[in-house]
C-alpha cells in the first residue's frame, strides 16, 4: 500500500504565477469565528477574542488575514460568529455585506455553525463546495495555502469530505493528528484518511511521526454542501433538519422566530465527532497534505516563537515604550505604554493591557488559562 | 580585657515605663535625609526618594517614622535635605518650622550635612549633644531605640564620639562593621571602638561574628557639637571654617550669598572617613550596643522579608486590586490599580507605578540599580 511520507512529493510548490489558483466558481469559503483564546489573556478576553486581535503586530487582525487569504478563491465568503462579536467583525471586514456575517445567538459548538453555513449557502446558491477555516490561524504563505485548497476542492468533487493535513514540524501534543492511508485513484495529491486521533502525549506523537503517515489536524474541511448535509441527515438528523429550517427562514422575516424556536434545540457537538470521525471510519474522508507553515498561535510561547527578538534579546509585541533588561534573557514584552524593566528572570513574558497585567514564565504559557481574575 | 559578647548583658530591656527616657534637655536630634534608594526603583525615584515613601504600607513615610521616633528625646529637631525634596519634607512634617529644615543647594556628602547641622545648632543654642540618624531606616521598637540613644548621650558627655552598634542577626555583606574593645570606665553600656571596617564578604563576616566583638554600623552618631567641630577643625579645617561661616550667616540676610560662596568649596567626604575612622584610631570613639530590630530596607528582597504574606502566599504592598497566582510561590506585588496575574514564576516581584513597571526575580533584588530607563 502506498502511504504518505513527509516531505510529500505531491506537496505544492509555488514557483510561478501559473501555479496560483484563481477563483473557483462554485467554491464558497466559510470562516467560523469563535473561541476566546484564554491562554492569550489578557491580550485576548471574552470581549476581545483572539481572532479580533492584531496578534503578530502586523497591522491586521487574524480574521482580516484569514479572509484576505481566502477571498481570492471564492466569489462570496461567509463568517459565522457570535452576537457579541458581530459588530467588531463587520467593522474589521467592511467588504462583507450583512448577508455574509451569520450571527449565532449563543455558541452551540462547531457542527451547528458549519452546518448552518452549509444550509444557507445551499439555500441561496444550490450545491457548492464549501471550505471551512478557523478565523485565528496564522499561515504566512497565502499562495501556497490557496494551491492546497484548490487540490482539496478537486478531491471534494468526488464526494469526499476533504481535510487538509498540516506537515508536522515537531511531535506536538497540542494538536490532534490525521492518519493517512493510500493515495486515492483519480485524485492526485489526496489520500484516504484511516482515522483521526485525539491529542497524543509527546512520546506517542514521536512514534506517530516516525511512521510518516500522520499530519496535524488543523480543523480545515472542504466538502460539497450536499455531501455534508447528507452525512448530517444520517448521523445528526435533528441538526440537519434544524439548520435547513433556519436557512429557509434566514433571509426573510422569520429569522428571529426560527432562531428563538430552533437554535436552542441544536445538538452541541464538534464537527470532528459529528462528521469527520464516523465518516472516516466509513472511508468517506480524504486528506490533502499541506506543507505551508501553519500556526495555531495558542499561547504566548508559540506567539513569541513566531517573532524576531530586538537587538537586546527581547521580543516586543505592540509596544514602543522603553524596555530595560538586566540578566533577563528571552524576555517577551507585550503591550503597555510605560517603561518596563525585567531583572534577574529568564524567559519572562510581561503582558500589560489597559485591563490587566500578566507576568508569566514562558514555559508555563499553557497555564494562563488557569488565571482567575 | 573585657570584650563585648552578643547578646550583650547591658543591652537595654524595656520592661516598664520607668526605663523609657524622657526629654533630654541638651539633646538635639538631626536627620540627614538624602539618597535615592536606587534598588527600590520604581517605588523610589530621584524625585521620590526612599525616605519620602510609605515603604511598609503603614500609613506613614520613613522620614515621618524617623522623626516620630526621635521627637520625644529633644525640644527641637533638624532635618537636612536637598533643595529638591525640602517642599515634600515640609509637607510630610508639618510640626517642623522653617528653621528646622536645612536645605542644601547640592549634595556634598554626609560630613558637610552633619557639620552644617552641628554649626547651626551651636550657633543658635550653644554646645549641645547632637545625634544624627538616617531618615530611611526602619526601627519598629521606638522605645528600645530611645533607651539606647539615652545611654549614648551619657557616653557623649565624656567627650567621645559615640556610635550605636546594631547587634548582627546574620553575617551580612551589606553593612560595614564596628569592632568593639573594652567597656569604658564610668560609662556603663559604652565600649571603646577599636576600628570601623568596610563591608566584608560573607565568609569574613561570619568569622567576625564568631568573635562576638563586631556590630553593624548603622551610621548613627551621638556627639557634642563642640567635640565634633573640634575634631573637624583638626582633621578637615576648611569644612569646619566653612560650616561655621554658613551658620553665622544662616538666620540673617546673608544666607544665600554665603551658600553661593562657601557651599561649593566644602570637602565632599563621608563622616565615616572624615571623623569616625581617624578619631577611632586615636581612641576617641565609643560604641553603645543596640539590640533593637533595625532594618536598612535596601531592596525589594529585604522589604518583602519585613512583611507578612496574605493567605494566597503573596506579599502585597500598596495594592488593593486583585491578584491571581498560578504556580507562583513567594510573589511580591507592589502598587498598581489593575488586576495582576503571576503564572509559573517563583519569587517574582512585580512593582507597578504610574511611571514604570518592574518585573524582578527576588534573588536579583540588588541588581535593580542597574536598570537603565
Amino acid at each position: 500500500m502506498v502511504r504518505l511520507r513527509w516531505p510529500h512529493p505531491n506537496v505544492v510548490s509555488v514557483t510561478s504565477d501559473s501555479t496560483i489558483p484563481v477563483k473557483i466558481d462554485d467554491f464558497y469559503p466559510v470562516v467560523p469565528a469563535g473561541g476566546v483564546g484564554s491562554r492569550l489573556w489578557p491580550l485576548s478576553r471574552p470581549d476581545r477574542p483572539k481572532f479580533l486581535i492584531d496578534l503578530l503586530d502586523t497591522g491586521s487582525t487574524l480574521i482580516q488575514d484569514t479572509v484576505a487569504r481566502l477571498a481570492p478563491l471564492g466569489s462570496e465568503l461567509m463568517v459565522v460568529t457570535g452576537e457579541r462579536h458581530a459588530p467588531a467583525v463587520a467593522e474589521q471586514l467592511p467588504a462583507l455585506g450583512a448577508r455574509d456575517i451569520v450571527t449565532e445567538p449563543s455558541p452551540r459548538d462547531s457542527m451547528a455553525a458549519i452546518a448552518l453555513a452549509a444550509a444557507l449557502i445551499e439555500h441561496r446558491h444550490g450545491d457548492q463546495i464549501m471550505g471551512s477555516f478557523a478565523a485565528d490561524h496564522v499561515i504566512p504563505d497565502a499562495e501556497a495555502f490557496r494551491a492546497v485548497v484548490a487540490t482539496a476542492v478537486a478531491a471534494a468533487r468526488t464526494g469526499k469530505v476533504v481535510t487538509i493535513g498540516i506537515e508536522p514540524t515537531e511531535p506536538s501534543s497540542a494538536f490532534g493528528y490525521i492518519e493517512a492511508g493510500a493515495e486515492l485513484d483519480g485524485t492526485p495529491g489526496a489520500f484516504a484518511v484511516e482515522a483521526f486521533t485525539e491529542k497524543p502525549d509527546e512520546d506517542t506523537a514521536r512514534e506517530m511521526l516516525a511512521t510518516g503517515r500522520y499530519s496535524w489536524n488543523a480543523g480545515m474541511f472542504v466538502v460539497s454542501t450536499s455531501v455534508l448535509l447528507g452525512h448530517l441527515a444520517r448521523l445528526q438528523p435533528t441538526l440537519e433538519s434544524g439548520v435547513r429550517a433556519l436557512a429557509a427562514a434566514w433571509d426573510g422575516d422569520g429569522r428571529a422566530d426560527a432562531l428563538a424556536e430552533i437554535w436552542p434545540t441544536l445538538t452541541k457537538i464538534a464537527i470532528d465527532h459529528a462528521i469527520a470521525e464516523p465518516v472516516a471510519a466509513e472511508g468517506g474522508v480524504a486528506m490533502v497534505p499541506g506543507s505551508f507553515a501553519w500556526h495555531d498561535v495558542g499561547d504566548f510561547d508559540s506567539l513569541a516563537a513566531l517573532l524576531t527578538p530586538a537587538e537586546d534579546g527581547a521580543v516586543r509585541i505592540g509596544r514602543d515604550a522603553a524596555v530595560s533588561l538586566v540578566d533577563a534573557p528571552g524576555a517577551v514584552i507585550v503591550g503597555g505604554s510605560k517603561p518596563v524593566a525585567v531583572v534577574g528572570i529568564a524567559d519572562a513574558v510581561v503582558v500589560d493591557t489597559d485591563e490587566a497585567l500578566l507576568v508569566l514564565g514562558r514555559a508555563a504559557s499553557q497555564r494562563v488559562k488557569d488565571v482567575n481574575l
